[in-house]
């Protein structure tokens, strides 16, 4: 297994790659890997002849309040299990690589990073969208996984994808959770057990929600008071939104009478978490 | 010479001579194509085995009362030149094709941008990087030329390419004049007999200035008023700016002691017409 710090031998190791015909198939990653990773290597390994796996902990994608300097991080870990999972080369630049002295430029995605998580986020979506299109621009994959768990984040590089005409085929892998439901995330590492517990509040407000539409309720409203109420009666949350919306356009709905993503995010602790899931109509 | 509207297929073009090692270069334009395109496409015949000219009146980096509507276009005439040039494949996409339904995303250099045309002109820049950045994903190149003229463009695509890390090698090629020193532009079509004369005050105001800076000059406050006073006794002539500045970062210069770059915008008539030398200090 390659492991890269410099953006120029990434460049080069994928053009050779490229010319040798093989299918490049990318998992950008923030490190401090977990099984929900572990699934994203797993469809990289299977769809790709050769599976990079990025390291880098963004600072553009966090606010100037929020976790970037306490953000695990465990490297050696990360490539233990890279090489379990037959990556062929880990890129794992500096901060001061990737963003030298002067750097000025941004690729955004303006409508879709307004909603859920943009708008407690403000300045997050154009940092996803800038670093992963320079990490596309470097290891200039074929492929490039990512997971729902991040939903959000997932139809926004899909966005710019499109738009941009990269010509990258994004694959989506469902969310990997716990025994009891709690999807997985770096950030579960925040929790007290206390905390641990009430976090499973988060996935029990979407099976809620799933089970009022199956029984034919079409009130967004309705739906969130009783998610909201749910989520509340556990110790140590606080919500950030409850969001009823368009799967593609992030818009709220009126009424839920088509395909819908349910998506919630809820401060436990310290931890700041989301979910989601798409619900079809009744 | 194969002429491609459709993204897909310049991909797929492009991604064909990838694999069989061929260099390819990019010369971007707006069509109605002058001897200034003329001369990027001998220097993009000259250094790629490849060469590829895109046409696209690019509706984004026009502002709502700018000359989108009436910028001069020649689609049949382009293609005469472009295989005269030896131009391997023209790609000539719709509005629609580039910027469909839906489009949100954005690549912005921010800090250079504010300068200069990105003052007079809002968005301008923003349209250029973003077309810029969408035609450099189409066709792939290796190289792409663009002329000294488009100073300020010429490097806010190089800070593009260096901040987003794409693997581009960026060709400068110096202005085209007419035989008395006038840029040549798209836009000169616009002035009338008299206009032309007035247009050559850019010119002249240039030379001025580095004449003075020849003789000793290096208050840029005095090169401005006397740039200012040429122009201004030219008829049908209204002055944008007269920058005096950084050839990187575009912020003004205090006092001319290293090179410098001396760039005008004047209107004459209908036309905005810019121009630029860098000049080094006596």
């Amino acid at each position: 297994m390659e492991i890269i710090k410099e953006i120029e031998l990434m460049q080069g190791l994928s053009e050779k790659w490229r010319r040798d015909g093989d299918i490049i198939c990318l998992v950008a990653t923030m490190g401090f890997l977990h099984q929900g990773h572990i699934e994203l290597l797993r469809v990289g390994r299977e769809n790709g002849d050769r599976l990079i796996m990025s390291i880098f902990v963004n600072p553009i994608q966090f606010g100037p309040q929020e976790d970037y300097k306490r953000y695990p991080r465990d490297a050696e870990g990360d490539l233990d299990k890279a090489r379990s999972c037959g990556v062929d080369a880990v890129f794992m630049p500096t901060v001061e690589e990737m963003y030298p002295d002067g750097f000025q430029s941004t690729v955004r995605v303006e409508e879709i990073t307004e909603y859920l998580c943009g708008r407690s986020r403000p300045g997050h979506f154009a940092g996803v969208t800038t670093v992963v299109a320079k990490l596309f621009n470097i290891t200039r994959p074929h492929l490039a996984i990512f997971g729902e768990k991040d939903y959000q984040q997932l139809i926004v590089i899909k966005r710019m994808v499109r738009d941009l005409s990269m010509d990258i085929e994004i694959i989506e892998v469902p969310t990997v959770r716990e025994k009891d439901g709690l999807a997985i995330s770096s950030r579960n590492s925040y929790l007290t057990p206390e905390e641990r517990s009430s976090a499973l509040s988060l996935k029990k407000g979407l099976d809620l929600a799933k089970a009022m539409v199956a029984e034919g309720e079409k009130d967004p409203a309705e739906i969130k008071d009783a998610v909201r109420e749910l989520i509340l009666s556990h110790p140590s949350t606080e919500i950030d939104y409850i969001a009823i919306c368009d799967p593609e356009e992030l818009t709220d709905i009126g009424i839920i009478d088509r395909p819908s993503l349910f998506a919630l995010a809820v401060r436990v602790g310290k931890a700041r978490l989301i979910d989601n899931v798409i619900v079809r109509e009744n």
